[in-house]
């Protein structure tokens, strides 16, 4: 196996001492950046990059030529596995993710199975190949998938919501067959990151962009007991390395001792939660993940530099940071701006690794 | 003055003994109402009906017909202070509402000046007499606004957004001219509320449901410290009767504190948080009010019994307790459901005010 000259990201990830802090950015490879559009463009629809090896693997590499980043993440989309299990994913203007066929009755559920990620799903597995090979060592890839609930919502809403309609109905109505559904998509999740680790993922993490919608009972039930299967069955070392895995709920800050119990080596945080405080709940048990507001990144370089230093100095001179953002960079930023971003992580972070 | 023939919510909101729990439901006059729809399509357009002081009163007494509630309140937009001001609201289908005029310059941010409330708003306070008139002391009448942060990212987004790209932007590159947009703003709610207290509303409630997309830091400096300086300047006696006042911050859960500490008499908590934790956070020092998903709405009467009984017992035999749904009832709700839900919090509160 390839020896990585960058190893900062991992070292975090496992609390272990570093020089700097590791960035990396969600959605670093993505519309912001003009050439992200020109291979876009070239690939058709936004699918025909995910299915594209060579493309998707030269997307992945895009912000690691502007920036010192310290991590590469798969590009793909979160859907890939209800698209998989033959939902029928497709994309509309302005609306985001549709599914042709929604999941709604039992007869639906009946017929889910998990797909196999070396056969309808070997397209990503052959983009970790390609993205592994071409990165060399240089920095980690970072492998990814929806959590169960977040996957089930689209699922069963047949896209995006706001209100979650038929999800919570089919929650409050019939928790069985929604049982049902989450327990096929964990065992996907499963099996899907298990084979991205396998095609050369170097940590993985878990996106449950919708787990925030829930009661803390719910989250419980429906959100998290699925992810904690998840953890309890990843791949955890390969060749002999570690593979680190991070648990991501939006709006799920008020819940972080729940996942942080478990057992997944860090948490990533949106930014409406203090990190220090955030730190200060979770001691040493875990490594944290975030947690700028996107927002920021409107903001001239000299207010970046000032949230930076808030953030750092907030986590404080401990192991086990990741610099992120709190969620995915907006699209109408300017590209100078994350340089500004990564630079000033490195830069100010210095001091709290002596 | 008339004497209130339940002044249930009243006295739970102001924390002192009352027989049972009281209960409302924000958006109570709403779509999933069939008498609802049939006057909205009588009155014209949304803005119409809020503009027609009879109908707005007849769809506020609708749910009380159908419904034992505790309160009645306004029926009203959210966002008639932009409105206005002149920046012309409009509602398109699926999309909401949205600005001719949203506010993006320093020349648009000057031009802006607090509506006077028997001015161009009068419709809101003719609405608001004419409803006291109606309800004739059987419940009291909650007024509301919408919190000058919220109101500020309609007004600078042109209309509902996810991503708040603008309103981000304004913070983080002009933030002196955003607070101008606030101050005018909390100028404006200020009056605005005043005006409905004096035209006869028995409690208000300050809407704050975009204070969730803020980092801690920013919600203090530009939601929460505008809605103090509502709170400090809110008329809080009329004719005798003190008026409690109720802030809701959506996805304000981990601020309880803070919001505690302004002075108001209840903080409205989402379905997110568990309700006693919260009281088990704040104590004696006001009341709170929630927090049901509304998503439970869809579930069979016995589910809807259940998770009732749960809040209440989370709640626990404390006064100051107003039950409500975390957020505005559901369009697609089968309105029986709703007469479940009252009649549930009647019925099972009362071991707890023994």
């Amino acid at each position: 196996m390839t020896e990585l000259k960058n190893d900062r990201l991992i070292r975090a990830l496992l609390r272990e001492p570093v020089d700097q802090t590791p960035i990396w950015v969600m959605r670093q490879a993505g519309r912001y950046l003009p050439e992200y559009k020109a291979t876009r463009a070239q690939a058709g629809s936004f699918m025909d990059l995910c299915r594209n090896a060579e493309l998707a693997c030269e997307v992945t590499m895009q912000p690691l030529r502007r920036y010192d980043l310290d991590a590469a993440i798969l590009f793909s989309d979160i859907l890939t596995i209800p698209d998989a299990m033959g939902l029928g994913l497709y994309f509309t203007e302005g609306e985001g993710p549709r599914f042709e066929r929604p999941i709604r009755t039992a007869a639906d559920v009946k017929a889910l199975a998990a797909p196999d990620p070396e056969g309808e799903l070997r397209y990503v597995m052959d983009a970790v190949r390609t993205i592994h090979r071409e990165l060399d060592g240089a920095v980690p890839l970072i492998g990814f998938s929806g959590s169960p609930w977040t996957l089930a919502t689209y699922m069963i809403e047949g896209g995006s919501s706001k209100e979650f309609s038929n999800t919570k109905g089919m929650l409050y109505t019939e928790p069985q067959l929604l049982h049902q559904v989450l327990q096929v998509l964990a065992d996907s999740v499963t099996s899907y990151l298990n084979a991205q680790i396998q095609a050369g993922a170097q940590a993985v993490m878990i996106f449950d962009t919708w787990g925030g919608a829930l009661t803390t009972e719910a989250y419980k039930e429906f959100s998290l007991a699925y992810m904690q299967q998840i953890v309890n069955q990843l791949i955890r070392e390969q060749d002999g390395q570690r593979i680190p895995v991070v648990m991501f709920t939006k709006g799920g800050g008020q819940w972080l001792e729940l996942q942080a119990r478990t057992g997944c080596d860090a948490v990533g945080l949106d930014w409406t939660i203090d990190i220090g405080s955030a730190r200060a709940r979770v001691g040493d048990r875990l490594a944290l993940q975030g947690n700028m507001d996107p927002g920021v990144l409107y903001g001239s370089p000299e207010k970046i530099q000032e949230e930076v230093k808030r953030i750092l100095a907030s986590y404080g001179a401990h192991n086990g940071h990741v610099f992120n953002l709190g969620h995915g960079v907006h699209q109408h930023i300017d590209p100078e701006n994350v340089k500004v971003l990564v630079d000033s992580v490195h830069e100010f972070s210095k001091p709290y690794h002596d």
